[in-house]
């Protein structure tokens, strides 16, 4: 077995890892409904984790499993004790999910691990492949969980403790499936980590760009907020004597729309009227806001800015506004150096290719709390996610395994 | 018995009506509620009917239901067959309703027929006291069915083929309540028609002023709006690729409040956005669109300011909007002869009042199809009604009855 040297382009077996994505998202299959359910510590998600741990064999690779689950697959080097770069994702799976939501990034870490096998070179620095557990967090919140306690964001054992919307305690269903491994979680501190994903969002393919430079992630804040009226006729309530409830959530998320400017996004996903009847004033408006931005300043600028013009509403309708912070996470910036390694490689391998911030949460945003971390991105279909109609061409599959497994090789060569 | 001369004034025996206003409101309670529900045709409507017709014989009236099953109770004058004067109104309730919606003016025509009784009184036309069939409207469509069919607006033997949302046949519960009555519908026509009610609404509550004298009745449209736009992640689609039907409702709504000027009343009760997930945008919002507009211009003015809105809306917006109409009522001029009678006689008793316009529907819009018809209304506390904590004063109450006794002393002296 050949060290590997800077210059050495290694063979990816595209088909491989074509092969393997397909197989995965055949696991937990809804043939009527197209798509695949593999809900985290589901017995769908163990027959996930029993056929990754196969290919994992298959390569030969150390497999280790830590006390929330989190599988690692390692390719040891010439007998040090580095610390690994590590490539990882996750494989559990929102309901009715496409099949490349980090399964991906996972099988493209054993397809860049392949490659070292196949040619026959022993990499410089173990090269980690991780699955963490739960990172769609549909049964057990918080999302991310695996990766969060990774990195020593959440206590093991409080996550064990979680229960979930269906009542289960996390640490049972761990044991049930046979994951509850005995490594202590962040045991394994990796040199570097990458991840690569699916876009998720439109932008690449509207710019028809094949590659994601992700050198940040948004910040993200989620509110509720509750506006209290009153209930009245339709049809004997003059408007001046009004307190309605549906209009003012409406002046509200009109007005979120001038508050999203400059990288702001501001979504409102969620709205119920009560007593939600056709000749009845609202009442009462429940509704979410989502507000994102990878920079904090402007994410706390525009959580001002809402809860300014939710006063003066209250105000000058006579209603009540309560707001609730349902979740509250800060932008991650992830190490420019990686990212400049991702855009060396894309530019090498000649794939057009652009900067850009990831507005979803990854595992990778956790990881970068104890290792540098930078993530590559593919195009998605329609940016649509989150459903069976998720996909990405193969050809664009391919492109991102090639930069992943270039920037492996670039990375190793200066270890 | 004497003939009744301009000049004579009536007692009214006020806690007569006040106790037939709570002993009916007993009839169908629901006391862990404080309500009661007698929706039309139900049991509790039958008992209802039963303690009204037993009233109706205490006080020896001719008693005739149709075939829709009103119910007409009869105080006959001297040997004639002149067209009767008529006082109306519905006992059927909505679910979980006060006491004082309909009964108030059905009760409130028996305690005129009292006064007349006992005061040895012949009337110089007869006197006709109507309850009629389905006001409410919330078993079976439409509302105001009774009154419609008697005007010869709606064809007996289709209304009586009218399926509920129960799936029953308003024909078949009829029969089974034993209210199938044998008058052709229509066959009563009323010299004159008035109806008093309580306001649902807060103006005269506001304003301080005791009676309403009604001279006209709201045209409606209800319309129900569909916007169809893409859902997409909330965390990955940039401001400017998004279609968020959910946003575009909001702006309409936002919109609605500029139309509704200058009487025109605007109300959006009911929306409901899909998927209706936190980090989704809205793929669909449905929301319905209440408009009312005593002036018929004017109505059709905002529903042509609204549709020129969704029409902007969805081409700036890039989403697909449908329009259904759900309900369209004309506006009702009541006859202002009947009205200024009112105000003459609230004026007489040292009442003060108010010329209004009413926001809801009521059985004398219909009868105003074919007699001359007019509506008193006393003040609702804070608007309410539909609701157990619809209240009226006693002294409220027994103000509106002296008023329609009144009024009904001055019309049978002119004729």
């Amino acid at each position: 077995m050949s060290q590997l040297s800077p210059s050495t382009a290694l063979p990816l077996d595209g088909q491989a890892l074509l092969l393997q994505i397909r197989l995965l998202g055949e696991i937990g299959a809804e043939p009527e409904q197209d798509g695949r359910t593999r809900i985290a510590l589901t017995d769908a998600d163990k027959a996930g984790r029993d056929q990754l741990l196969r290919w994992m064999e298959a390569l030969d690779l150390e497999i280790r499993i830590d006390r929330i689950g989190n599988i690692f697959g390692t390719l040891r080097a010439d007998g040090d004790q580095q610390a690994p770069l590590m490539i990882g994702s996750h494989i559990d799976s929102v309901a009715n999910a496409g099949a490349l939501d980090g399964c991906y990034g996972v099988l493209a870490g054993l397809a860049v691990v392949r490659a070292f096998r196949e040619a026959g070179v022993r990499p410089t620095r173990p090269i980690t492949v991780a699955a963490f557990t739960n990172e769609e967090g549909v049964r057990y919140q918080p999302d991310m969980m695996g990766s969060l306690v990774h990195a020593g964001g959440l206590n093991v054992d409080a996550a064990l403790e979680t229960l979930g919307t269906d009542g289960t305690r996390l640490g049972d269903e761990l044991v049930r499936i046979g994951y509850a491994g005995d490594l202590e979680p962040g045991a394994l501190v990796p040199h570097e980590y990458l991840e690569l994903h699916i876009e998720q969002g439109p932008v690449l393919e509207v710019e028809g760009v094949q590659i994601g430079v992700v050198e940040n992630l948004q910040g993200i804040s989620w509110q509720q907020v509750t506006v209290k009226g009153s209930a009245n006729h339709a049809g004997t309530t003059p408007m001046h004597l009004r307190h309605d409830a549906g209009s003012v959530a409406a002046a509200a998320i009109t007005h979120l729309r001038e508050i999203a400017v400059d990288g702001t996004l501001a979504t409102v996903g969620c709205l119920r009227l009560e007593p939600n009847l056709i000749n009845v004033i609202p009442r009462k408006a429940v509704f979410t806001v989502d507000l994102r931005d990878p920079d904090e300043a402007r994410l706390q600028a525009a959580e001002k800015r809402l809860a300014d013009a939710l006063a003066h509403l209250a105000e000058t309708e006579g209603v009540e506004i309560h707001s609730e912070r349902l979740v509250r996470f800060e932008p991650v910036i992830f190490d420019s150096d990686l990212a400049s390694a991702i855009a060396a490689s894309a530019n090498r391998l000649g794939f057009s290719h652009r900067r850009m911030t990831s507005g979803a949460g990854h595992d990778a945003q956790m990881i970068a709390r104890i290792a540098p971390a930078a993530m590559i991105f593919v195009p998605s279909q329609g940016g649509v996610s989150h459903n069976p109609r998720e996909h990405t061409s193969d050809e664009l599959l391919l492109t991102g395994a090639e930069v992943l497994l270039d920037v492996v090789c670039q990375r190793l060569a200066r270890s």
